[in-house]
Order: structure tokens, then C-alpha cells, then sequence
């Protein structure tokens, strides 16, 4: 067996954009197990929206990643050597394993996997964080009925796409948002519902014309201009669930005036709107129902669900900034290792 | 008796700030009931905020008053003549009145009032819809628990006296914001919470003092500079009803830059707070529990208001312009006839 271990460390901190020279890969002795540890090999490691937040400085909903440690990250690995009590070689888990091959874990935030869904990636995706995100944010706070309208931007990606797909099976009219004629054709014709090309000009108009009965339900995962579209047509009541702001993530400062707060204020008082951010884990005690009621749509075919697989740890960077571009198409997952058999 | 009707115009639209030219007082013919019908005798009218958003056009949750109608308004009245069923002379009602002294109602919109507690000016007030805003917001969406902080503005008015003191009730910690030392003075030693003076400088410092463990609820009813001096105070989970908006009422256009919605949205996400709109009919159904519970804490002595009441449906104009500056000094009630005996 090996006895290195690779790493990518974040070695500055962006200003807007991320860039490569933000990231260093080395190579450094691979640790072993001591007492109650375990040592785990990464097979998927899962990049998401939420990374931008925390290579900055400063207060967020969990702390940035200081400089010189290994990137944070979330990942299906193999248990390969346990001193951990309840854990074997051969397991299966989900670990924050960071952006490493390796990592030596005392079970901390780490959950045994049921090895039967296959690919094991859906843990990441459709059965793990993004799909739980889709899940709760959408039912707790979006609250969808029959017959209403739902708007969800980055209709193809990990959250929206579930998002969209749970709105349809709820019975709303969904219309998803979208960036570019391939993904908007994946959006129509594999999950099903109605999508617009943002990068099409008129978003406004299209939307206006696409929502005719207003909007009821405008789950916001990117913000800027989708936004600024959905918030004249919302209905009285309409639910915001606040999940992400992808379109604000690289931004250094704010945008040129006027300062629309009181604007925003006022449709929130006269139209009666609700918003309210939540981060998955708000609703952790939903997990078990999460996982049974996803699963079994998964299995009746009801939901699908797009994965964006590139091999080798290396390819992490150049990959989570293309993410935060919008150029991935599904969920992004970096192949580090093998899967178990 | 008089067959003389004396009436307040709305003959323009105001441009900002209200001026009495935007009014007319005019005398007509009294109209006499017809089937079904009764005429009613304006006791007191209430003055409120929300008649501001009446005077523009443009759709708000209500219609705007047309040009060349009675203002808007609502009364405590005495059914002086009656045609319509299950009403007969001399009983108390509230009645959507409008700025007159008498109307012809078909009993819409119309409701009988108890006539033991007095004032029955409190109708408008403490038992009216200032008093149930206050109480349905402030328990629906604010969902005060002891020992959290709740801020809340203009604390010495109609709506904020009664959320600061059902908050003192409920355990938690109120911190008022009021303009002026005299109204400070009045919520510190009449209604028993701390109050800040926001004519003062540095109210974001001395907010932030007063506010050590953070503010759990902000009831929205300003906006403007104190919104600003709550938002970096708001803990995890805040809630923020929006019941109103008062800073912005008059305002014509936009403040300038940057546009601070992605620092808000940005908020809202990371602290995972609700903001939530609403207007007092949205919990109409919850009118008995709050007369009962209400009245009881008046009797008890349990809650304390204060009114400002000015003689004259003449004076109307004069003041509501400056109710909308912060000149009335608790519930504003223009006093147009006789109390009933």
C-alpha cells in the first residue's frame, strides 16, 4: 500500500474569481491510525457552491479554511484501516475528508454509507447534501401546492434540479432557469418541466410571459438577475426559500445604486412575501424521512438526477472554477479513487 | 337635527410629504338610509400610517382613494338612524367611516362594539387594529421566547407600545427606538422597557450596547436608518415581522448606492433569518383570542397606552402630515363628535 498521501492546500485567498495560483497540490507522508482512529482513502469527492464562502476571511455560518490547510470537502470514502470502534475495513462512508486522497478520521461528522445504491457518488448528490437542500428547503419553507407556480434557477444543477422535479411531483407548474440551450433541453426534456435560457436576452419578459398566474414559490439559489425577473411577479404569500447566492459568491463589492433594500422591503410588506434562509443542516432530523421517501422516487424512476464526474484530485481547482462560472452540467463530482467492488 | 354633512377630500396626489393642500373639507346635503340601510354619527377617527400608501395611485394591498373622494378612514361610531337588520339607534360600532361625520352604511365592513370599555376610542387602538397589528405579528411571526432580545421601533406609538410590552410580558429582553427624550422618557417609565432616542448620534453603537447577546426579533415597522443599525446585530434564526415601513412613505424615489439587496439576501442566508410581511387581516380569524386576551391585561393593569387625541375633523390633514413626521405622541384619534352616553 502507499504511504504518501496527496493534498490541495489553499495557499491564498481569492478576490472575486478564484484562481489556480489559490490552490497548491503537494504530497506529504500518508499518517497512520492512532488509538479510536480510522484511515480513509477518498473514492468521490463532492464540489459545491457553498466552497467559495469559505476560502474567504471572516465570519460565515462555519468557519473559512485558514491558510495552508487542506481545502474542506465532503466525500464517499473506503474505511482501509480501523482502530475506530463501529468501523471496518471495507466500510463505506461519508467523511469530510477535505481535498485529500487520504485522511486519518476519529469518526468525527462521519456516516456510514448503505453500499446498495449505486454509483456511490449519489451520496453527494441526489441522496446527500444537495438532494437534502432540494428536499427540506422546498418543503419546509416553499411549501408547494397543487396548482401553484414554482420558479428554481440553475434548473439542471444538483439543488435545482431536484428542487423542479419534487415541485412537479407536488403538482406545481414549475418553470426552471437556466444557462444555455443544452442544459434548458436537459431541463425539458429529462426532468420534465419548463426551462429559460438566462443567457437568452429578456429574462424579464420571457419569465412574465412563462408565469402567467405569478409567481407562488421563487426557491433562490442564485440571485443577481433571476432575481431581480422573479420579484415583480411574486403573488401575495409567496414563499422565498433563501438556499444560496451563487451570482453574489466571487463579487468584491456591491453593486451600483440605487439602493433597492426599501424596494425589496415594500414588496415584502405588501405582498405578504416570506424569506427565509436555511441551510440544510437546520433540518437534520429530516434525514431518515429524506432518505426514504428520495429513495423510493429514485426507484420508481420518478426523479432523475445528472452527475458531472472528472478523474484525478489534481483536477479539483480548475473544476470548482468552472462551477462557480456555470460550466459544469449536474452535480460536479472529482473521481479521486476507485470504487469499492 | 342637522342635515349637514361636513367631509375631507382627497383633491390631488401628494409628491412626498403631505400638504394640506391635498385636502378639502367640503360641506354637503346629509344623505338620509335607505332599505337595509343606516346612518351612522363619527365619533372618533383613527389616523394611521397606512393612509399615506391610500393617497398614491398604484396598486398596494388595497385600492388608492380616488381623486375627489372621501379620505379613508376608520371610526368609532353611533348608529343615529337604522334600516338595516341588527342594528338599531344608539348602538357603538366601528365603521370604515372615511373623513366625515356622518355616512350612510349598508352594515359592510361595520362591527358592533361592546360599549363598556372606555374610551371607546380604544376601539381604534389597543383593542383595534394597532393593538391586534401588534399582537398577531409580534406572536405569529416573531415568536417571542424568554430571554431573547426584541428591538422594536417607534415604541412609543400605537403598534410598537403594544409589541414592546407583550414582549416584556413574554420574558423577553425589549429594547425600544423612539425620537425624542419625551417619548424615551414615556416607554422607559410608563411602559417599562429600555428606549433609545434615534435623533441622537451613534445609534448603531449604542444599539449594539444595548444588544450584547445580539437581537433575536426585529419588528419591522420603519425601516430606514433603524433597519440599518439592527441588520449586523441580528443573531442566528431572527425573526423580522414587516409590518411597516414609515421612513419610506413619503419617499419619491430610491436612496442612492450601492444597492445594498445582495448584502441583505447575503444576511438572510448566512444567519438564516425570516423576514415575513403581513397585514393584521391576514390573522383575522384570531380576533376573539386577542379581544379576550388583550382585555384582560388592560384590566389587570398589565399593559399600558397612551393616546393623542385632537379635537376637530378639521385638523385631520394637519395631522397626519405630521403623524408621518413623528409628531403625534402615542395612538393618534381625531375626536369628530360627542362620545355617547
Amino acid at each position: 500500500m502507499t504511504t504518501k498521501n496527496r493534498q490541495i492546500l489553499l495557499v491564498s485567498r481569492p478576490t472575486g474569481e478564484p484562481t489556480p495560483d489559490n490552490f497548491r497540490m503537494i504530497e506529504s507522508e500518508l499518517s497512520r491510525p492512532g488509538k479510536g482512529q480510522m484511515l480513509l482513502r477518498s473514492i468521490y469527492l463532492s464540489l459545491d457552491p457553498y466552497m467559495r464562502g469559505r476560502m474567504n476571511a471572516g465570519k460565515s455560518y462555519a468557519p473559512p479554511v485558514e491558510i495552508g490547510q487542506v481545502m474542506e470537502g465532503r466525500a464517499v470514502a473506503e474505511v482501509v484501516e480501523s482502530n475506530a470502534p463501529g468501523y471496518q475495513q471495507g466500510d463505506v462512508v461519508f467523511a469530510p475528508m477535505g481535498w485529500q486522497e487520504f485522511a486519518v478520521s476519529d469518526g468525527q461528522g462521519v456516516r456510514k454509507l448503505d453500499p446498495a445504491p449505486r454509483p456511490l457518488s449519489y451520496a453527494l448528490g441526489i441522496l446527500g447534501m444537495p438532494g437534502m437542500t432540494a428536499y427540506t428547503g422546498l418543503l419546509n419553507i416553499g411549501q408547494p401546492k397543487p396548482g401553484e407556480t414554482l420558479v428554481v434557477a440553475a434548473a439542471s444543477g444538483a439543488v435545482g434540479s431536484v428542487v423542479g422535479q419534487i415541485g412537479h411531483l407536488k403538482g406545481c407548474r414549475v418553470i426552471g432557469i437556466a444557462g444555455g440551450p443544452d442544459k434548458c433541453l436537459f431541463v425539458k426534456d429529462e426532468l420534465g418541466f419548463e426551462c429559460l435560457d438566462h443567457r437568452e436576452p429578456n429574462l424579464a419578459s420571457r419569465l412574465e410571459a412563462a408565469c402567467p398566474k405569478g409567481i407562488d414559490i421563487y426557491f433562490e439559489n442564485v440571485s443577481g438577475a433571476v432575481f431581480d425577473a422573479v420579484l415583480p411577479l411574486l403573488n401575495n404569500f409567496a414563499r422565498i426559500p433563501v438556499c444560496g447566492l451563487i451570482a453574489h459568491y466571487n463579487a468584491t463589492e456591491l453593486p451600483p445604486g440605487p439602493d433597492r433594500v426599501p424596494l425589496v422591503m415594500h414588496q415584502i410588506l405588501v405582498k405578504r412575501l416570506t424569506f427565509r434562509g436555511f441551510i440544510v443542516w437546520d433540518f437534520a432530523s429530516q434525514m431518515p424521512q429524506f432518505l426514504a421517501e428520495m429513495s423510493a422516487w429514485l426507484r420508481e424512476g420518478r426523479l432523475k438526477y445528472k452527475e458531472d464526474i472528472t478523474d484525478g484530485l489534481e483536477n479539483a481547482p480548475r473544476e470548482l472554477i468552472g462551477l462557480l462560472r456555470g460550466e459544469n452540467f449536474g452535480k460536479k463530482i472529482i473521481r479521486v479513487g476507485e470504487e469499492v467492488h
